[in-house]
Order: C-alpha cells, then structure tokens, then sequence
C-alpha cells in the first residue's frame, strides 16, 4: 500500500498549546495510542513526558532498537531513557520533570494503582488528573490518517464482496468470522480491529455475540460486523443480509434500519450535534414502534483505536468538525425475530459526509 | 472440543474468604478477566459487586440476554441489572452496598478517572485500593482450567508443526504469522493470546518485533512466538528455527539459550522461588557472557490472560505452587547476530513440572 506520510513532530505543538487549557505545565502521556500519535512508537510499553522544552521517551530493553528507529523516522526529537525497570524509568521522568509546578496525568489512562504510585514522582510538583487532552487533538484527521482508515475500510468492503456468498452454503459463524479475517488479512491488514461478529437467527439478537458454531439456515438474518487495521487506523462497518427471502417480520427490522441509518448519515456534517444524528436515526425507529430494542449509540469515533471520541449518543454534548471519522450504525434486536444493524463509517465534511464504507447494501443473498 | 466443565459458583465464596486479608466487606470487580472467572460472563462490559450476603452483576442492553444465560450456565445466583446509562448501573450497586463499611476497589482495574467517579457511589462507605485479589484466587488452575490451557497450548504445537515447512520457502514473516493464525483458528482456536512474532535475521534482534513485509532467506534464525485462545484461556510458546544450516554465531546463541531453558524447566516445581527459576536461566546465559542481551524477565503466569500472575523474573517474591501455570521463554538478542527465544508453558506440580507445550525444538528446516 501506497499510504502518504504522516505529519507526526508538529503535533507535540499541538498538545503544548492545550497545556495552559489543561491547566498542566507538563503531560506525562501513558496510553499507548496517544503515544504512538506524539511519536510513532508502536510498542506495548512506553511512557512519555512532554514539557515546554522537551520531550523525555521511556521504554524498556525490549524496545531499544524499535523506539531509536520509530521516533526518529517520526522526526520526533526525545531524549530516549531505556529503563530495565520501572524505577529507572521514574528517575528519568523525575528528572526531565525539574523545576515543572503541573504535571498533568492521563486520569482515563492510567489505573489508580498506577496513578498512588506516581504520585510519590514528582517531588513538590502537583498531579493534575487531565481529561483526554492528547484525543481530543486526534479529533480532527489529517489527510494522511483518513487515508489510512479509507484503505482499511476499503479493505472491509473487499471482505465483505469475497465472503458474502458464502452465506448462501450454510457455513458457521465461526467460518463466517474466520473468512473475513483471512480476507483482510491477505489484501494487507495488520489485524483485526476488534473481533469480528458474525450472528444469525437468534444470535442476531445480541448486539454483540461472539460467532458462534452453529450454520447459518435459510431464511435468517446474518449481521456482519468487522473491521480492519491498517498503519493502525482503523475500519468499522456492519451489514445485514438475508439468506433467501426474508420473512415479513425480518422484511420490517430491515427497512425501518435503513431508513434510520440513511437519516443518520445526512444528518452528518460540520456544525451538526452529535446528539441530532442519534435522534435523525432514534426518530426513525422510535416511530415505527421499534424504539425500545434500539438499545445502543448510533456511533462513535474512528481512528488509531477502534471507539474514540466523539460519542455519537443521545447524550453526547460533541459538535462534529469536519474531519473527525465516526460511524453511524442503528440496529434493532427483537427477541425471536432476530436483529439488524447497518454501519458506514464517514468523514465528516462542511457540507455532509464523505463515506469511507462503499460496501453495497443488497439484503438477499441468494 | 470436549473439555470438562469449569466450577464457576465456588469462585465467589473463595473471594469472600479473602475479605478479610484485603481489610473490605464487599469488593466492586472491574477486571473482565475477573469478571469471567467468578460468573462466566465473557462480554465487554460489566461491574460487579460481591458482598458477604450477595452478587450484583450490571451491565447494558448489550448483554441482557448473554449475561442471563451465562451465569445461568456458570451456576451463579446473582441479581442481574441492565443500565442504559452508567447512573442506572451505580444506583443498583450503591443500593447493594447498603450498610457496607469498607468497598474495596480493584486498584490496578479502574482508571484514575473511574475512580474519582466511583467515589462518590457509595455514601459514607471507605473505598479501599485493592490489589490482586482475583488474579491471586486464579493463581492455582482447577484441572478443567489445566485442560483449556492444554488444549491452547496443543493448537499451536500443531499449528507450529504443519507451518514450520514453510519457512524454507521464502515467505515474509507476516505471511507465515498469518498462516500460523489460521492453522490456529482452524483447529478450533477462539483467536490468538497475542499477535504473533515472526522475525527473521536482523529482526530477530528485536524481542518484540512486529512481523514485517520481509522475506526471509537462508542462514537467518527466525522467533515464532505465538498462541491461542480456547474458551477464554491462553497458550505461548515460542521456537527458533534456522533456515538452512545457522553460522557459527548463531548456532552458539541457540545452544546457551537452549540450555538456559533447559535449567529453567528443571527448576520448576511446587515450593521453588520464582526468582530462582529466573536465575537458573540467566546463571547460564551470563556464564556465556550474553547476559546484557537478555534483556526481558524469564516468563510469566498463563490462564485467562496471556500475562498474569506469578511473574518469573530477578526480581520477583512470588513462591511457585502446584497448579501454577507458567513460561519459561530465556532470549538473547544480539544486533547484528541475531535473536534466539525458546518458550513453554508448563503447570507447576509438587515434584516438578508438567509440559503443556510439546513442539519439539529442532533447529534446521530444511
């Protein structure tokens, strides 16, 4: 693949200009995405200390060589400290934290063990518990981060025109499930961005059931929920097809969630509240009498992990920009009838939406 | 798969035995891995609140049906609530933790921000910073735990066998990590315990390299480090194979790992330090003079996380005891050479160790 390059250095500015906000003087950033977006480091363990002056990487002896190459192909100037403990890692911090009055802590990022620990670091300096300062830079995507998302979700609709008539030969959902994964995998994704769902008949039911070993059978519903990684950027979409004709009742569920979904997306567009798109598809469903086995958001964010901000909900208090990626993805889940879920990730735009998922919606697979 | 049923129910009176040490009456468990062993719920979402009388599970309307039916099957009475909203969710645990003097808190299982929030749930109670108190009830594996772990770790001994071949080859280290998920997935995994490493020559010099776009050719040692998951427990193991006869350098960086871990299975068994098993295997690598090129602990627990407790390090307190499951995975990695790691899993016993991972440790493919 093909992928421009991303604009990693700059953002370290970026976040340096949200301290005064945050009323921090220092950010000591320990969630592994945020990590990766201020310095491109891809590993399992790293904390990183931004200060006014500098910034201060520290990792461990598994990840020398990875966190040398990757920072510097990021163009992000650190002081690296590769600490074989946890204790030589503090001193370091502690250290390039001198003379700082406001450490900021990643409150959502870091565990109440880890945040009594750390406290003890710092000296006289004040933990200032900060609220997803460095994600809510990840709000807006670069061109170079939707191009990433766009491939991965190109991807998906790959997997899904591959796999899709498969269903018509009364596989498992595990074998659904596993075809997917094998689909992305071979066109280029680095993995799963969560496990897919594959659920049909009954199992359609649970929003969220894991695939399961039992065979499709003519005449059920089938949701399909996946998605892919690509350069860490991830996809998400779901469809929902029938195999053979569908009954009334399935023929009903489906409708009424296209409508919604489709009201969802126009609603979509800078300036738009989050909480309009949840009621442009909740109004939908709410009306055909549906609105009580709506029983999730109708989106979230997209981007290095698969559920970031904004939420897209009832009672989300975020306004969409142009440039944040978000799903929108009512479903219905009606006991012994079964359930549908339908799912497009988008960028939003000044005048709408730019729709990353492409995957036709045809419902009968024959 | 025909493995024996887990005893779920036990687990919770297990728990509140240890009220006491852990100075609460009642422990709000955060932890999904905790969450699955003292109710068999596997969804994403959930709290629950043990008390000395009680069990409150919430949830969201995700998970009505799943978490029914799964406690249901785990035999566990609890009383089931489904909040929309996060308030709904408090309110039924603050309303169950009537008359509770002390909560406790899995410290190392909340954020800093949950915490800040749940502070404020439970009225004139104390929240107490826990630490460990499930994942020490899970140390010891009952023998159907043991059968799930066996029967992870039996996967990726067959996955290791039919995809080793292949290396001779030529293929990247990403098509053969692919090629080793599905062989995983196939024989019945869930998915993996971790992505798998693959990596070759110049990689292998990285514990933690990601598999690469990049082939891999004769003479270069490669570390396949990989496992699986069958129903929710974990396998590891890792093998290094050669392509072709290995040069001087790198066949005497296998033979001391090879012998390193040989010392560390040997001091495995029920009563032995953790630390001791480190040190067996790093008395050797040190005597070889590659001790600054094993640079990562000697292994780490196994069971419903691929990481947990005991860890088997130099700096470790932990005493081995029957019924542990743990790694023994030595390493050295030498830029410019190359990386060697050799890995099992095996369950302590009172006179030894039980193997469950079985591949054997061949070098050349040829």
């Amino acid at each position: 693949m093909n992928l421009p390059p991303l604009s990693v250095a700059p953002r370290l500015d970026r976040l340096r200009a949200a301290f005064a906000a945050a009323q921090v003087d220092a950010l000591l950033v320990t969630r592994l995405p945020n990590i990766r977006y201020l310095t491109g480091f891809t590993g399992s363990a790293a904390m990183v200390l931004v200060t006014e002056q500098g910034v201060t990487f520290t990792t461990d002896g598994r990840y020398t060589e990875q966190s040398g190459e990757q920072l510097a192909a990021a163009g992000v100037e650190a002081q690296i400290e590769i600490g074989a403990t946890q204790a030589d890692q503090r001193d370091a911090l502690a250290a390039a934290a001198a003379g700082v009055a406001r450490v900021g802590l990643e409150a959502h990022g870091v565990t109440w063990a880890q945040q009594r620990d750390i406290a003890g670091w710092f000296g006289a300096a004040e933990l200032v518990a900060t609220d997803h300062v460095v994600e809510t830079l990840r709000l807006v995507k670069e061109e170079a981060e939707v191009a990433r998302i766009r491939a991965a979700c190109a991807i998906g609709d790959a997997a899904f025109a591959e796999v899709r008539p498969m269903l018509a030969d009364g596989p498992t959902e595990q074998e659904v499930a596993l075809a997917l994964e094998w689909a992305m995998r071979t066109r280029g994704a680095s993995g799963n961005s969560f496990d897919p769902i594959v659920a049909a008949g009954p199992n359609a039911a649970k929003p969220h059931a894991r695939p399961s070993a039992r065979r499709i059978e003519p005449g059920e519903l089938v949701v399909l929920d996946f998605g892919c990684i690509v350069d860490g950027y991830c996809s998400d979409m779901t469809r929902t097809v029938s195999v053979g004709p569908p009954n009334a009742a399935s023929q009903r569920l489906v409708d009424v969630v296209r409508e919604a979904q489709a009201n969802g997306r126009d609603a979509v567009r800078a300036g738009a509240a989050a909480a309009d798109v949840d009621r442009a598809c909740r109004d939908i469903i709410d009306s055909a009498g549906l609105g009580e086995y709506f029983v999730h958001s109708t989106g979230h964010g997209v981007g290095l992990e698969i559920h970031e901000a904004p939420r897209v909900a009832k009672t989300a208090g975020d306004t969409l920009e142009a440039g944040f990626v978000v799903t929108v993805e009512p479903g219905v889940y009606v006991p012994g009838v079964g359930g549908v879920r339908v799912e497009d990730t988008l960028v939003v735009t000044y005048d709408g939406a730019d729709p990353l998922t492409l995957a036709p919606k045809d419902l009968v697979v024959a």
